[in-house]
């Protein structure tokens, strides 16, 4: 519970209405009663706030609704996302190491950890302070884990591979896989040992069943703050910038090289040993096929401007029918062409 | 072990033949033996019957096999189906909580279910009559699981989702990971926490490493009946209606209301925020960008009818040989209007 | 530490320069120092060779360095995987059964075998000589592992399921799972026991989060030195023939049938019922819709020779362009017609 004014500190926000207003809870405003707080980022909302029950509204500047107690923050979705934060936030008090889980004696657990039942740490891991470490997680041998992180059930980290702090797996994320790399012999195949391993920066989140491979040699890299959704496939050496959003069921090939801030939409694709620059969004299942120049948007396979994309695809059903006008144009063509030589 | 007069009560069906043949087996009809009940759905098939060795076959109403024990059904497929089942059926003498499972002491298991040794359960958490949780399993704490249910090894039920009855889990599947959502605060991405659940109908099958997101608020629900294939994504806030199929690696993006009664095929994709209808039928690949009316059979990216989808990738293939034939079309037009000019 | 010529001797090589320099071991060109030793396949990187510090670089025949030790290959790739191997071989000393490990009385683990603590055996698993399962990994009753296997955490392989020797799982792999197969009964669907098995044969890799799917009746196989990438489903009843390989979220469906040595990329997807020949190459996200003979190289949905699908994927951008164009030349083409009927 808090107070609307401790809200608006919190969001560095202001209050127009009741400052003493106590709020239990964040709702959709279809759903928010009394006690709750609510808010609209999207103006085309704003009519439903005359029959809103919530007990405040975070709104934009500029929104008139002297009915209600308004919290005016310039990024409402932002101060929504924070006082949600706050409002749920338990204190994680640290369990240290519970009973039913498996640690081995080399590995250092930080007193303020929790590492639950069921979850295997191997020879050497290292867990940082408040860092919480969920039922059947596997550590292997020699792993990092920085603080403030939060390793869900049947999450993987492979040998060597070091986490940052504020990091999150979701459930069943696979982190240091093997690289997929085979040397032809003849007609079969030589595994390539995949001796590198993964590193994942501070405030990295890995979705569920999302994979990210060791690399050959060396590392391969999950930028600062990049967030990527479930079922995503990151190849072996593949080296992620900053703050990217890689949507679910995509999957960058190895080798390649992705800029900051970059944003991918569902199952895009990024072929190996690319480059691609910074602030690059590419659409769903986009596919680059060759290097990518910074600040572009972009869809398609082969990728082209999104707006060009959203063109060409609006012809493809009109396909046939150009086929046949094209047949018609011929032969009108063909029969002028001989009254032509007539004349 | 069953005679065939006990499989015709079974399915409702009827005998043509010996009403006391011993039946142990369903086998596919090119190697089905004596003690083997197969089954011809597909007319193609018929022929076949002639050398077969098994001692009946299930047939759809009308077919002519002088020399074999027949067990005449409406919907062969679906006789072979309940057959299969019953012939299957292990009594599934609930085993409770076995030594190695890892239970917390406010959890409720019913005393027929049978939970496996490395299963994790958590706090609050209540499981049904004859439910068997495998190997591997994590619940969270306040998850509640119905009975007659099947969740298999490494499947992961997160905190305080619901299943209802006979709700299959295949191994890691992954049912309440945290929906993909954060805030933009400048260049780097704010983490809304998701704080809502998923619930699974009765009947509901999830499939292998398929993940489905919990709300942000509310609920993901998937309605009674639906299948979900392996290494399928459902978005957050996503509702899905009863009996829809969805195969392997389609995904459906946030907040997506999908009616009863649709199919998506492999790799299909819907976009956030979109409404999908009754009875639409997707095929593979296909990506939904819009909303979609009921009773449709669609294909392509954008989609189309799936008949002139047939027709469009067609002509795909002769895309490079159209822009040829057009070019020389437009020569002979200036030609030709040269020619006109002239005279 | 190895002897350029031990490593000569164990890849068949020849030595030009020192041949007892000393090896530790295998770093990328613009990485390697005194001690290591490095690779060139590709002539590109040849001139970075006079810059490198490595003791000794594998080459193929031909090239020039006569400041450097070489040891020369016909095959330069396969040499450096192979010294790799072997420089980075732990000899594997069977743990046997570790304490935390959860297995059935009935299992048969080979003592040179490792379970690790977390792992769950079921009823009459057997194991064979020095294969690594590792925490968290479940294998289901009756369920056959050959030697010199590693089965990474969180894999699963369920009932009865067979592998053979020197088999890899990557973490999360799932092998076995139902496939996806239900009965239309009304609107509902009836789900079909999934009786089969999965055979994987001897050193076949699968993927993190890849998924096998158990037959309906009778049997999935993955043949003899077959690689699958993360992420990839394959159906029941598929057959895949020896060394293919298929990259990271790629898709089989159902009693598909595959040839042997066949390459599919990326996302590419082979639709149910289908027979693919032997050496076919599927580019990425490419798609079968029907069956496809023996040794072509594919692209694209609908399939078709890669070069052809090189030219008309370049075609899609221009699609509104061409549009336009045909427009303007019926409208030319009506108005010579108005134009020749005048005259």
């Amino acid at each position: 519970m808090a107070t609307l004014r401790q809200l608006a500190e919190l969001i560095e926000g202001r209050i127009q209405g009741n400052a003493d207003t106590e709020i239990l809870r964040v709702m959709p405003i279809d759903q928010a009663r009394v006690g709750d707080i609510t808010f609209v980022s999207n103006p085309k909302y704003l009519p439903l706030l005359k029959s809103c029950q919530a007990s405040a509204v975070i709104v934009a500047p500029g929104v008139e609704a002297p009915d209600s107690n308004l919290l005016i923050s310039t990024n409402p979705y932002l101060a929504f996302a924070k006082i949600l934060t706050f409002l749920q936030a338990a204190s994680p008090s640290g369990k240290g190491v519970m009973a039913g889980a498996l640690v081995a004696d080399s590995a250092e657990v930080h007193p303020s950890a929790t590492v639950c039942p069921g979850a295997c740490l191997g020879e050497r891991v290292r867990v940082g302070a408040d860092t919480i470490i969920h039922s059947g997680t596997v550590l292997y041998d020699d792993v990092v884990v920085g603080r403030d992180c939060l390793l869900h059930a049947q999450s993987v980290v492979r040998e060597g591979c070091r986490l940052g702090n504020r990091v999150i797996l979701q459930p069943s994320a696979v982190i240091g896989s093997d690289g997929f790399g085979f040397a032809p012999d003849g007609e079969r195949y030589y595994k390539i040992p995949q001796v590198g391993i993964v590193v994942l920066e501070d405030d990295v989140e890995i979705g569920a069943c999302s994979c990210v491979d060791r690399a050959a040699l060396g590392e391969t890299r999950i930028g600062r703050g990049t967030k990527l959704d479930n079922l995503v496939q990151i190849g072996h050496n593949v080296v992620v910038g900053e703050d990217c959003i890689i949507v679910a069921q995509g999957g960058i090939a190895g080798s390649s090289k992705i800029g900051k801030h970059c944003t991918f939409g569902g199952q895009a694709a990024i072929a190996g040993h690319l480059k691609v620059g910074d602030n690059v969004m590419i659409g769903g299942r986009g596919g680059a096929t060759g290097d990518v120049a910074s600040n572009q948007v972009l869809s398609g396979l082969p990728l082209m401007p999104h707006k060009q994309w959203l063109r060409a695809t609006m012809t493809i059903p009109k396909l046939p029918e150009m086929r046949k006008e094209m047949q018609q144009l011929k032969k009108r063509l063909d029969e002028l062409e001989a009254l032509m030589k007539e004349n």
